[in-house]
């Protein structure tokens, strides 16, 4: 299959499709579901061919994460990011959203604060609330087309109650690729203010030509002592649904401290969610994981193309992630009225800015990890929903 | 293909199989694994036909515990165990383990003590203790040729420390039943405590004619307020590798506190899990699980009739479960030398008594969910290793 067969994912039980209507309002009947980040097409053949093997085998008993899982996180982590790392390092979570909430369980109390940089992953605030911790929001600038990090602004909103930086790298959703500069600055800050780092980098792999994914741990080796790293093949090969991540930490304190924490709540990850991930991270996933961005890249083209087109919107250019992060200011509309055109009108599901903080009042975040058809569709919608605006 | 067609788990990352060398010195070339919980032969047609759909599909985003799942759920419980529970009631954890581990983390505090009744599932002690929690054992008694409840005697045990009361229905390691009458007791008991009565029922569906397995909730639905329920289809269907159980929490106050704890681990089943078992707890499900049901009855008696056969050993007749538990204190062996001839002279890895607390001293654990051709090999390798005995 390639990424433009189209698949019909209604009444599958995907969350993006079968949960829309009931949370946008927005028909699967003719709606486009461009909120939740996972794909809408078939993962790499590889992957598809592990969960064949395992339902020829017929057993599904107790499994671990055994060798050839570890060895292939660490293949993928040499070969694409050119990073070494022990295999030691690794522990597993339930997914990435799993491996953020535990660092906030291990490594803060309740009132804590938490430093992030907004406009970001609004499951980052949210996790932080619902855990009793504290928000501590601080925004992105505007530089270039694009957001850069005010350390000094940043630092005058910091009363040293806090106690962990949740970064995120590549940016969701801006889709900004850090500098390895950026990133060692970012790791300075944070041991100034004795700051735990924990860098999401789940979007590592959707990196586009002419930029360079640098994971925070090779920037800023010097930084280990307070720096987790959190990857996972969940967007890269659409598993986020089998909720398998990997926790990457070089510092054996800190290490032991999750070790203890997993042992405790007794966790272990699926035996196919680590029989997809070992079948992913292979050279097979890797040509279809180039291939993917080919075709992202030729679909955000598109997107931006046809949103330049629209007076008072704009796309911010994306470095890496499927995701576009689209700035209406322009059109003078308030959120209720652009947000009922996106969902009456043009009938597309969106995951709106002002959820992901400060800076994303503005914004919506489309979700291109779709069929090229549908891309030109939702850009045909935007049109014709907003074609009106001079 | 049938319970008795021979598959090859060595070399498939499977933790009896492929663990078996490195934690019992027993190698999978000629070793017999019959130590963890889960079973060597295939999984029902309908839940490999519907991890096949999913690779058919090839997606595999986010998804959630969504209505099927749930009324899958719903039907089971009713059509298999009389016992009608709201689908709102259900609660999903990673496997029962974690389910355990998350009912310590949200309804005790270090310290507090936990009452177990051994000998039990060595997981019960050992997450008590992991978790920093104290053990509070109270002895089984024989009754006839199983297992009974002395909870007088526990009375005697308990401090007013404790807070929550781990039990295990149908039995493991003993297979025994519960009577209503039984559970009623334990619900009282823990009413007069204080207590939480957590009831891991993951052995529902593995009972043998003659007796019927009743849910503590069903026996003591008076008990609704301090009572929650762990239930899976892991151990019926073959799928533990897939980590997918139920919390079934009647009481809104504990299921809140419960909902609210998998929130901040943002916690969430894979999805495939979700399909396996909502296949599994079908018609067809249940017409496979009483096949199997029959095919490990006949292994337990071939089981048991080989050991009466061995002078100083005892089988515990089973009510349920797949795991037999054998006494060999008529040998007069001690634990390392009746031990070293099982995995020595026999090649056999079982779970051993002691691990099972009080009362365990004696025994060892044999799983007997395999093929009929292997049970008779290990009937025939124990007759020769012990074929001295007189």
């Amino acid at each position: 299959m390639t990424f433009n067969d189209l698949i019909d994912r209604r009444r599958t039980n995907s969350s993006k499709w079968d949960k829309m209507e009931k949370l946008y309002g927005v028909s699967a009947q003719d709606g486009l579901a461009m909120w939740t980040a996972d794909s809408d097409y078939a993962t790499a053949p590889c992957v598809i061919e592990a969960v064949r093997d395992a339902a020829d085998h017929g057993a599904f008993g107790y499994s671990w994460e055994h060798p050839q899982y570890l060895a292939a996180v660490q293949w993928w982590m040499q070969n694409r990011h050119d990073w070494a790392i022990d295999t030691d390092w690794v522990l597993t979570s339930q997914g990435l959203g799993n491996a953020i909430a535990l660092c906030l369980d291990v490594w803060t109390q309740p009132g804590d604060g938490v430093v992030i940089f907004t406009p970001v992953y609004h499951e980052f605030a949210y996790k932080i609330n619902t855990a009793g911790r504290r928000v501590v929001e601080c925004p992105l600038t505007r530089r270039g087309d694009s957001y850069g990090i005010d350390l000094e602004d940043a630092q005058s909103r910091l009363d040293g109650s806090e106690k962990l930086l949740m970064w995120c790298s590549p940016q969701n959703p801006s889709g900004r690729v850090w500098s390895p500069e950026e990133l060692q600055a970012v790791a300075a800050f944070a041991e100034r203010n004795g700051l735990i780092v924990v860098s999401d980098e789940i979007h590592q792999d959707l990196v586009y030509p002419g930029h360079t994914f640098v994971p925070m741990d090779k920037a800023a080796p010097e930084a280990r002592a307070w720096t987790v790293t959190l990857a996972a093949a969940s967007k890269t090969f659409n598993i986020a649904g089998q909720r398998t991540g990997n926790m990457i930490i070089p510092d054996p304190k800190l290490r032991a401290e999750m070790r203890h924490r997993l042992r405790t709540l007794d966790y272990a990850p699926s035996a196919l969610g680590v029989a997809m991930v070992t079948a992913a991270y292979s050279p097979e996933g890797a040509a279809w994981a180039d291939a993917q961005v080919a075709h992202l890249d030729a679909n955000r083209k598109l997107f931006d193309a046809a949103i330049a087109e629209i007076p008072g919107l704009w796309s911010m250019p994306l470095q890496a992630t499927y995701l576009a992060w689209v700035d209406y200011s322009g059109t003078g509309m308030d959120h209720d009225e652009f947000v009922r055109r996106l969902r009456e009108d043009a009938r597309i599901a969106t995951s709106s800015g002002p959820g992901f903080g400060a800076g994303g009042e503005t914004f919506e975040r489309f979700n291109l990890a779709t069929q090229r058809s549908r891309v030109e569709e939702a850009c045909a919608r935007l049109k014709r929903a907003f074609g009106d605006l001079q």
